[in-house]
Parts: C-alpha cells; structure tokens; sequence
C-alpha cells in the first residue's frame, strides 16, 4: 500500500514566494523560492533557503534584508521566470516589468504587484548542505488595499488566489475546505 | 496603494499537514501544523514550530522523531481537529478513526489515510519566541502506492489534491498555473 522511498522534500503545497533584494535600484534581484515558511508566531519569524550559488544568497547575506512577495496566478509566469534565470545576468525587474517601490524598513524594494509584501531582516544563517537557511524577523507587512474588504475591515487574501508550488507546478488555491476551527464550531440553534 | 502594517505571520498559502509522534502506542500523538516546510535539499531536511505547551512538543522532545502526514480535503475536518485539541485529553488516533501504522525507520507512526508521509528525526530545537523550531532530517518517506503512475513511474501527488492553509482557511489545490520552468520552455517547433 505504501511505497518507502529515501529521503526527499515531499511536503507540499509550499509557498511560491518571489524574494526582492539589494540596498540600490542597481543591485535589486529577485528570486523565486518555496524553501520559505513562519518558524515564529511572536515574534513574528520567517526564513528563507537558498543556494549558496544563486546571485541573491551573496546579495542577502551582504545586505542582511529581503523582501518576501506573495504571489498569484497572474504573477505565475514572472515568478517561475525569477527562479530560473539568474540576476547575475539580467535585471529582472526591467525583464519581467514588475515594479520595485521602496519598502518601509528595509533597502530591499517591495514588489508592487504581490498582494502582499513581507520585509524581513536576517538574525542568522545556517549552513545546512546544500542550502543554507536565513532565520530572520519580520520588520513590517505591506497589504495591498484593494483586497481590504471596507465593511468587515477584514483582509481578503484568498480572494487574490495566491499561489502555491506542489510537486513540480504551480497551482491556485482551489476548493475551500474549511475555516480554521471548522471542526469544533457549534452548528446555530444547539 | 499599500497598507503598512506591523510584522505578522503572512505567508501562505502553507502546507496543513498532521505531525505524528510518539514512541508507543499509548503515547501515540497527532498536532496539525502549517509552521512547517523544506530547509535543505540535499541532505533532505525540514523543520516544524511548535509553542512548548502543546501536549505533542514534549513528546517529540523526548523522542526526537515525528513523521509529517500530508493531508487532503478528504483529511481537513481530522486535520483541523487535531490542530484545536489536546492530546492531553483524548486519544486522537481512536476519536478521529485514523490508523497509525509502522515506520520505517522511526517509532513514531504513520497515519495511514495519509497519501505521503515524512519520517523526520530532530537534529536541533531553536528556541525562537512563542514557537521552537525542530530542524530536522528527513530519514525516510512513504507514498501512497495508487498515486503511482503505472505507465510512467511518476508519482501523481497533485492528483490527490493536497490540502493547504492560507489565512484561517483550508483549500484544496485549485487551477494548475504552469509546471516549474514553463516560463522558459521552447514551443513546439522552435
């Protein structure tokens, strides 16, 4: 019934994130990862993975500051883009003519067209194998206000279809399932 | 354009996946988790957040290994049920009617309606804030063999519609984006 395999990274459905960064418009990247994920409610933590390789590790470890920007099925094509080529040889925001806008806290620019911009500063890298893993805090979010729903004051971020990589492909967000806490909610009138 | 707002846990879409732990039958534990996700490639190696109240972080300190059961909507009311419940109080195995099964190379179970499961032992505890990260190794995983593809050999996940966590929800995964490098595949012909 089940097939033993050796060990691999099989947790899906991840993030698909694109991560901005450098401290000035000469030097801002991006990079597309899905090693990303909260490791800290409170404080707020997050990190990131990457190849020592890639043009944004030496960026981000001089910089100690990125830029985590969500993504949606309309963004699929740049952020696949963004994880494929390397910024050591273009510039990847004229390419993709996605928008660089400043951030709050950090230097590294913000991505105006995620829904949602998470800045981050790097407190510590671990030297894992093949990649090498950011632990850092989250500084600021920055939420884009059309996805404000103005009577409940709620955010809708499900309503933008953010985009997740499972196994090889990106995929939105599809059925809902269920609200968290669904399965202990009183039905009304008991 | 942008709300600002202080730092927050805003990555997602997340995996929801239920951690099973325990090195006995007795003592057999399940906790839903989305502070979780892939550090390192090669060594395969993972981690998850856990505050130290919850019933399943003493557990797993103890015996230093847990396994990652992906879900599926099939899977979301037990999921989410584990993830709002103690253990403490109740045998999760025996109220949500899930089967544990043996591991291969950790005590810990595997749950069986589970399509992939991700037996992991604990390297490190990383005491971050409200949450301590168990940096793990992967050391073995089990796939569900009716997600096989005969013809090809390939492993169907995706067919099996994961289950994901973004912002107080459960979702399936939902319209297919593109595969990982569509962006710079060459037509047919060209």
């Amino acid at each position: 019934m089940k097939a033993v395999w050796k060990p691999g990274t099989m947790i899906y459905p991840l993030p698909a994130v694109m991560v901005s960064c450098g401290a000035e418009p000469d030097y801002y990247n991006i990079i597309t990862v899905s090693w990303t994920g909260t490791i800290c409610t409170d404080p707020a933590m997050c990190y990131i993975s990457l190849r020592p390789c890639r043009h944004s590790y030496s960026i981000i470890k001089e910089t100690g500051e990125y830029v985590i920007n969500l993504t949606t099925g309309r963004l699929a094509r740049a952020a696949d883009w963004c994880g494929v080529k390397s910024g050591a040889s273009c510039n990847k925001f004229r390419e993709t003519g996605l928008t660089p806008v400043p951030a709050t806290k950090v230097k590294a620019p913000l991505i105006m067209e995620s829904p949602v911009n998470i800045e981050c500063m790097v407190k510590d890298i671990i030297e894992l194998g093949s990649h090498h893993m950011f632990i850092s805090e989250v500084v600021a979010v920055n939420a884009d206000e059309l996805l404000m729903d103005k009577r409940s004051g709620l955010f809708r971020l499900n309503d933008a279809m953010p985009l997740c990589y499972s196994h090889g492909a990106y995929y939105e967000i599809g059925k809902l399932a269920g609200s968290f806490g669904f399965s202990v909610k009183k039905k009304k009138g008991k």
